[in-house]
């Protein structure tokens, strides 16, 4: 991305183990997220040309000699933040904040090859040879269902739990269907577009809420007894979308945010008599890579149906226009 | 309390049944909280003199019709919120949210009679007569040790973990007694005042900070190996200490905030990538009462030890003025 609006793909020199601890992956696809479209709106400063991308599954083609747990020819999953997993943090299942963390966004997974830092720390081997609906569905594991995953986690939705779901990206979509998985009893998405709230119900939500803002929270109060949902997702990064998330919230209920916070201030007052729990930020894939490897690879779960535009990695340009104008909820990019 | 300042004791006419679910307590003992100072230094408005006291403990005078928990006789103990304690958020233990919740504050606690409302569902009978000593620690049971306990609890301060306690004044010293009831392994109070430093060490502090802000947070990252506490209490609820408190977590670490939030704006980019647990609020103090009852009828716990200055009901100005300039922690009323 060379500025707001303008992504070119480009011959780069191809990465190399800068460090043993290193791998080199060939990238079997990669995708376009929600938050790469910050610096493409210029909400993010944008200083220098930068590589983008940090959603990749892929195949090991070097190791460092520091690397034991895989080899070349490997199937991988990695995830947006490279960690140590030895670290007190990641033992704690915090991957995202490992004391040793290297952001992937900078290194540009939307390429042929990418240098992993961390790579035992990092990468999750997947069992077997994945077909290319599988490829999709660890696609999305690598980033939006994962932070689906921990929001829904984070949100505490299990049995017996009606969640509410402010977002209808990619990663709100698989929250519901992770907030499914884990047993929520009913599941509201708040959505006010057809083709979203289709797969929003395909994804397991039992109600869509069209309303908004204050007219939203009114409705998600209606729908439980005037006391607002156990758990609720918050997956988009707005002053409005957390209000609305900490007012659909029930005292004592659980709100997961995985929106990139933009310009928000949370009124201390108001959340103190809120009593609500609130968790959330980068999520910790890491963590979850395992168990959603094999959800993925055994069919209990097809998240890969998030992606509704797949382009050639040369059509990058179009991928991120069709994002950007919301003809595409999220678009992934062939090799 | 008739403006900033003023508190005069007076004659008014006793409290009656006005409710079926009301009961009247001869009141024991009342005290004077820290919040009660927010109005007396003028930073709640005052629009007519307004009763005050919302902590108590006392003996059932009246009952009315509706009332079969409670017997005429009976020392009760109730908190800051009268509660149904059957409705669903009662249920799931967040009484001070609950749906029909009426606040103590404006009924007057510090008072020789005092009305409570949903008798039933707030008051909690104590068993046997207490001694004078019993009901120094009941009374603080009332509020700012349940209010201590939620915040140990919401920080979820246990075994293993290191809290830190912003706030040294009555909820904070009785977050630390909390803490270590639970069994933290290490307590670290910040507190920068001898009388409190040593109080907080009796009741389980394994360290002192007397930093505040940046350099506060520097210690106690010093003191975690870099990482920051798993558990924090905040005690305060101004800005400075509620950055101090989210500052001094570690990733996926918990925050359990209890001071009443005054012009508090929380970032929403640092909180998220803090990656902290945030919970707090009014304490539902009616959650812990039984339990925080046996620990001090048995001899457990001593949090009658935070009353640090005892007044007759006469010389309560005497006791807003102590408080007020910080000659004492927290004052008990005697009637």
């Amino acid at each position: 991305m060379h500025a707001p609006g303008d992504v070119r793909v480009e011959e780069r020199d191809d990465p190399t183990i800068e460090k043993p601890t290193d791998a080199v992956i060939r990238v079997a696809a990669a995708c376009i997220c929600g938050s790469d479209l910050w610096p493409y709106r210029g909400e993010d400063p944008i200083e220098r040309p930068i590589p983008m991308g940090h959603e990749y599954v892929g195949v090991v083609e070097q190791i460092g000699d520091d690397v034991s747990g895989l080899s070349v020819g490997d199937f991988v999953v990695g995830s947006f933040i490279a960690s140590d997993n030895t670290c007190e943090i990641c033992r704690d299942g915090y991957q995202s904040h490992c004391v040793d963390r290297v952001p992937m966004g900078r290194l540009g997974s939307q390429a042929e090859r990418l240098r992993v830092p961390l790579a035992d720390g990092t990468l999750v081997v997947v069992p077997g040879e994945p077909t290319d609906e599988q490829i999709r569905g660890l696609l999305a594991a690598s980033d939006v269902l994962g932070t689906g995953w921990f929001a829904a986690v984070a949100a505490q939705a299990g049995p017996g739990k009606t969640v509410a779901v402010v977002g209808d990206g990619a990663v709100g979509l698989l929250g519901i269907l992770s907030s499914r998985q884990l047993g929520a009893e009913r599941i509201i998405a708040m959505s006010r577009h057809a083709d979203r709230q289709a797969l929003a119900r395909r994804f397991g939500a039992t109600d869509i809420v069209e309303e908004r803002g204050a007219d939203g929270v009114a409705r998600i109060k209606e729908l439980t007894d005037g006391l607002g949902a156990h758990s609720v997702i918050e997956a988009v990064g707005t002053q409005e979308s957390m209000m609305q998330a900490i007012r659909s919230t029930r005292a004592g209920g659980h709100v997961g945010y995985v929106g990139v916070s933009h310009d928000v201030e949370l009124p201390g007052a108001e959340l103190f008599g809120s009593g609500v729990h609130l968790h959330g930020g980068p999520a910790p894939v890491r963590q979850y890579l395992p168990e959603l490897i094999d959800l993925i690879m055994s069919g209990a779960i097809d998240p890969g149906a998030v992606f509704d535009l797949t382009l050639p990695l040369d059509d990058a340009a179009e991928g991120y226009r069709a994002m950007d104008e919301r003809r595409a909820t999220k678009v992934l990019l062939t090799l």
